[in-house]
């Protein structure tokens, strides 16, 4: 089964919003059996007629997302209508219920919004609980298409509760097997260098590698699940403590059932993360379990006032230096009565660098009852990135410290 | 000048990682009055040749980001040699500055990192200061392509001290402009409703929506700068209000703007959204200035030792209140010797809901000087749209004030 997606949207190639479409749906479709081989976006307009007349002269399966809306730019309906010559009809149960929704939130039922209840003959209509816009699924020539809405909150649940139990039913296919794991602290080529031989003597594996800020992904895909185990086995032994997380597991994940599973309360002192660690962690369902109090430090004075720096250390070491990140370490550790605390302090930049500490430069302390553990790093110089990637760091840290509990 | 741009690795389509390229992308072609027509991804292997041949069929400057690393699943540059004929022939430059590299970092140069040094013949070379795998530029039968390596902190500084000077200087155009507007308060046809019709009086302008959590996008492009002042003058006078931030400014970067500019220091008090207000706030540069404190009592414990919030207020009311939020935003305020507190407290899921406090329910409060005000939203009841949702309405609400300053 062939799968291509189309992400139609003026939008997407102004570049205005990022296409999170893609890595769901694509992972949507991996739990299936069914790997997406293509994905095109392309602005709102005639390009979409282009998009759908090229995807049918090589898919089984084509996804459409946008251009279901209500304003003028919404044209993918029409255009799905008119290439399998269904004519649009009025739904009359949709257009009951896109004016209830009006209704309920109090405000008057714009004109414009009855298009989307127009539907192509034949087609099956797919329920939307969170919106107005209708999805729809038609089938022509032993080919399917699936037209779903953009906004991510309406396309998601529509896919889960109605587009994926009709897949399982209509179009089964024998499930593909794929391992994951996230490295921290060695190149892409010496990811490579330490496993592919190995891997490579053991059976036919798909092996690939990404590169990305703060760590390397290590992708090993094959249908035999047998083989899979085994090449699993063997990446654990070559890749050891290297490897922070597994599968669609983030590192924020992982912390938080470690956390969970051996009953320790995390803190968190944030200077140049500016609240990024903590936000990672909340971001996990059930965080509020171990996860109880966190700082966001950004000034010498709130180091001082919140966690009790003294004043002497930020004058004689500066606030990005061990001294300080120990004692903001030791300062949360005791405010908040956890069972280990997390502090950063560096150097986001743009400025703020000099020759000694560089943009980039950062520090990491973590306290438990019985010592400090700290650690120096240069990260990236591009603001977001740095940050993303000291968090990366302070994750790490915490992550192996609940590993040895 | 048509523009496609062709990003490559399985990872993308197997959903490990986002395509943060063509947002980034996009808006820089724009800035050059080049519109990006058409983004495709396609898996490591052949079908990256059948992607350029298609682009070949349209494009005048086609563009392709991945596959130039060092691992056996990097073909781009040998796809493109072999269908522009022109042999890859060693680089020694390169060769040496791959080997520098890694000795800097006391790594032995792994042997298959070569296969980075290898140019096609003509072909402008792309200097990497931040990796190992150079850029290609290459003229051939007036179509332009331009190769990059994956990694955005590589991919970004080459495309703008390399690719973007040497396009003003060889491909020049007529400038588009374009304005943005972020409108939070009502949906998106009741935007259309609003703006459409006058602006359409106006003259010919392209006109975009685009529904987000927590906005409405509007778009408006052409290619003569005084009617789209015009238009900049209408939409501003009918939307108002609504307006939260213009162009790519995001609300955060409006919000540290305006704190910057009336010199007001800002400080945030965060249950439900763990940190992710301050997060974005400290994204932007210069930030430092005026946020000095934040908080993430996510326990109610952390709530009444931090922030002073009475624990007869978290009996009676709960935490989810605006008794709760109005005491951690005087908490805050007083903590922090802020001009301005914004506190947030809500149920972000997927569990802790009731029939009388639903997931989804955020109570915010912002206290000043003078006065605290208090407001209350049914968000999403997605975890990460619903943290997304409430750090809007907490940065929308700061807007307000500061504007009102």
């Amino acid at each position: 089964v062939r799968v291509e997606l189309i992400n139609t949207g003026s939008e997407l190639l102004l570049g205005q919003v990022n296409n999170t479409h893609l890595p769901w749906l694509a992972q949507e479709l991996f739990t299936l059996g069914l790997r997406l081989q293509r994905q095109v976006t392309v602005p709102d307009g005639p390009s979409i007629r282009e998009a759908i007349v090229e995807a049918q002269s090589r898919a089984d399966l084509i996804i459409i997302t946008g251009g279901l809306g209500p304003t003028s730019d919404d044209l993918t309906r029409d255009y799905v209508a008119a290439l399998l010559g269904r004519p649009l009809v009025l739904h009359d149960d949709i257009w009951q219920k896109i004016q209830a929704r009006f209704r309920a939130r109090g405000w008057e039922t714009p004109a414009m919004t009855r298009v989307q209840a127009m539907v192509p003959t034949g087609a099956r209509v797919l329920a939307n609980n969170y919106g107005t816009a209708p999805g729809l699924l038609l089938e022509e020539n032993e080919q399917i298409y699936v037209l779903l809405p953009g906004p991510p909150r309406e396309l998601k649940p529509m896919w889960t509760e109605q587009v994926l139990p009709w897949l399982r039913e209509h179009r089964p296919v024998a499930p593909l097997h794929q391992k994951l794991w996230h490295v921290l602290g060695v190149g892409e080529s010496r990811v490579q260098e330490l496993v592919e031989e190995p891997l490579r003597q053991l059976g036919a594996l798909e092996i690939g590698y990404c590169a990305r800020p703060g760590e390397v992904d290590l992708r090993v895909i094959s249908p035999d699940a047998a083989l899979l185990e085994r090449a699993a086995m063997l990446v654990k032994e070559k890749l050891a403590h290297l490897i922070t997380s597994e599968g669609t597991a983030s590192l924020e994940t992982t912390v938080i059932r470690l956390a969970l599973e051996k009953k320790r309360l995390i803190a968190t002192a944030e200077s140049c993360t500016g609240g990024l660690v903590a936000h990672r962690l909340t971001n996990v369902p059930g965080s509020s379990t171990v996860f109880h109090y966190g700082w966001v430090t950004y000034a010498n004075e709130a180091k001082g006032q919140e966690l009790g720096v003294p004043p002497e250390v930020i004058n004689q070491e500066g606030a990005v230096s061990e001294a300080c990140v120990r004692a903001m370490a030791q300062g949360a550790l005791g405010q908040s009565r956890a069972h280990v605390a997390i502090a950063v302090s560096g150097i986001a930049g743009p400025s703020g660098g000099t020759a000694e500490k560089p943009v980039g430069t950062c520090w990491l302390a973590l306290a438990d009852a019985h010592e400090v553990i700290t650690a120096v790093h240069r990260l990236s110089s591009d603001r977001e990135t740095f940050k993303f990637m000291a968090s990366q760091q302070a994750l790490n840290l915490l992550r192996q410290w609940l590993e040895k509990q």
